[in-house]
């Protein structure tokens, strides 16, 4: 067991309180790492001794980011059909079948190495704590396949099983699927479950009826909702009380308030409004009628292929008009909220004595930085459970 | 004189054509760098012998950025104020003022070693050539010293003593100040003269005068206009003939047509677009009317803190409705216009045999990746002179 002192602490975010206004923004800080924890935080002048101590000359520190929402586990690569949707072909969910061929074609290695892969790029960027997603798959064996694969390279796994009809199967026959077989094939795996209830993909009665499958198995529910229209996916969240509701660009005020009713999380997902070209999410609107915020990268091959928390949360920040530390929150325990590690002794998202030490120290004397310096890479080191 | 080979090229931008659908997009291509300078590129199969090889492993290559429009010689950080402006306040030209108190008081060596430290930077996002300008002096010996400090920062200076009015000095002796000793205290240092030709800036007839004074002088012409509205700029630079018209943001129809009926190019500053919250300049509508345009940081403190042209870029392509194609060709020979560099022997922007090997190698297999993986640092590699 040994301890690193880290002074020289320009200022310390840590997210500690129930809010991001009560939460401490220290200047002048140090940190005490021991065993993998957090031992101790505050002022530089009363920090006590370790084995070893490190001055991090002025630099800023805060959690790691939590990305609450990726699909990493997949194969092939998207970009002549992102080339083409940009000189004016819209985006349409149809594009996921691409992934899911070449996913199905590849082995079991080549799709850990390349999600590890994608891992180590986010970790690079300060990413510390990392959902995946199912969804590539569409079949039982393969759904089964890529949770597995998804449990070694993620942190935690959502089953989506219900991301797209493919292809030869009837609708009616394919959600019996997703609610039975293989539900019962990625059980072992997953933590939560996910469908894609939008103009092309589900219904809300079948959304309603995976969902509360889902519920059943005991899984955390999240729904991919009003990204392309009103889906009514928004909606449908606030009814089941899921954990949260993702992309939400087009949602009436009757969404807005069924959200801060419910007190279901809004994840915000800018890089993919940006790459295909939605407006973005209105975070403001979310923000000030009280709905709890994530910030995630949405990390995938078609419509959001960045691993980048930082540009994430810039964009939330100068076009979504976050508050720095609304987004920098949103991206840290917001994430951990939706993915249910915001309590108990191993929570991330927050700095806390006795908890997991994750944390993110900046190339930058504040974190205000990351979207005051936008395209920037900030990133100095990343300390994930004290390593 | 040695020689290297660098193969594994999965596509190679040249930019070597009159426009950018002209310029080669190789694939599976070589090129040789022999003594700081391109010596030959093409098919893999068909390089010739070099004293060294190096396989790049199906990267893609470009020519370094070209940034030429930032204000990299400052002292100071705002931080702070853009904060405050993030959270109401609106951009006010008025900002300038404090960078230039706090770089009035700093040394040579302050200076000198901060404006470096951000040259690095941008050379580490693949920036081999970038312009700076004075302007943070506002008094003859101050611009004087940021001129000669420039000169060792960067590639090409640019004299914008007509930055903003300082306090303390009526208007017609600060116009004459700028046009006479100022001008020929700068004029060993500098290649073009500048004006902020802006509503609580510089009038167009003030800005007229600073032009032809700096015309008289040798120097080309560039104009910082129509950020905050339709200032005016944007005709002056069109009758003038000026090299560049900067920032565009408010443009009239016939603004466009004055524009591409002279030739002079619009230059893109997205990030101090967004950084501003400005309307981000109409890009597609410039392009579509046969405007030449460039894409530049405009790194400075105030307005736009960063040193990412792959930010830029990525702007550009995902907001701007430039084509991928367009908006490298802009951030790299487009710049190179506007800086006069675009030709001769030691022409930037471009990849020709004979001319410097300034190069930028991504970790991507195609420069399409600056766009579709927003935010994430693709820069493997870049060679400067061969270097």
């Amino acid at each position: 067991m040994s301890s690193e002192l880290l002074t020289g602490i320009a200022e310390l975010t840590t997210h500690d309180g129930p809010t991001p206004e009560a939460s401490s923004r220290l200047t002048d800080a140090a940190l005490v790492v021991e065993d993998g924890r957090v031992a101790w935080f505050g002022a530089a002048a009363l920090a006590p001794a370790a084995d070893r101590r490190t001055d991090l000359g002025g630099r800023a520190v805060l959690p790691g980011w939590v990305d609450c929402h990726t699909h990493i586990v997949f194969a092939g690569d998207r970009g002549a059909e992102f080339e083409a949707r940009l000189a004016g072909r819209p985006y349409a969910a149809g594009g996921i079948a691409t992934t899911v061929a070449a996913t199905r074609a590849a082995s079991d290695d080549e799709l850990l190495v390349a999600a590890r892969r994608l891992r180590a790029e986010a970790r690079s960027g300060g990413t510390t704590t990392l959902e995946t997603k199912t969804g590539y798959g569409l079949d039982v064996a393969s759904e089964a396949r890529l949770a597995r694969i998804g449990r070694e390279a993620a942190d935690t796994v959502t089953y989506l099983g219900a991301h797209l009809l493919p292809d030869g199967i009837d609708r009616r026959a394919y959600v019996d699927l997703v609610t039975g077989a293989m539900l019962a094939a990625v059980l072992p795996f997953v933590d939560a479950i996910d469908v894609f209830c939008e103009a092309g993909a589900f219904t809300v009665d079948e959304s309603r009826e995976v969902l509360l499958a889902g519920r059943e198995a005991g899984l955390r529910l999240r729904v991919h909702g009003n990204q392309l229209g009103e889906s009514g996916g928004v909606a449908l969240a606030a009814e089941l009380g899921a954990a949260s509701v993702d992309h939400v660009n087009h949602v009436s005020a009757g969404d807005v308030d069924a959200l801060a009713g419910a007190g279901v999380a809004a994840v915000l997902l800018p890089a993919a409004d940006l790459s295909t070209r939605q407006p973005l999410a209105p975070a403001r609107r979310l923000a000030d009628a009280g709905v709890p915020l994530a910030i995630a990268s949405n990390c995938n091959p078609g419509s959001s292929f960045t691993t980048s928390m930082a540009f994430c949360v810039a964009t939330a920040v100068l076009q979504q008009r976050l508050s720095v530390a609304e987004a920098l929150w949103a991206a840290t325990r917001g994430g951990a909220a939706v993915l249910g590690m915001d309590a108990g002794p191993d929570a991330v998202g927050a700095i806390r004595v006795g908890g997991p030490a994750d944390l993110h120290v900046l190339d930058a004397p504040s974190a205000v930085h990351l979207a005051y310096r936008p395209g920037v890479p900030l990133t100095a080191r990343v300390i994930s459970g004290g390593r």
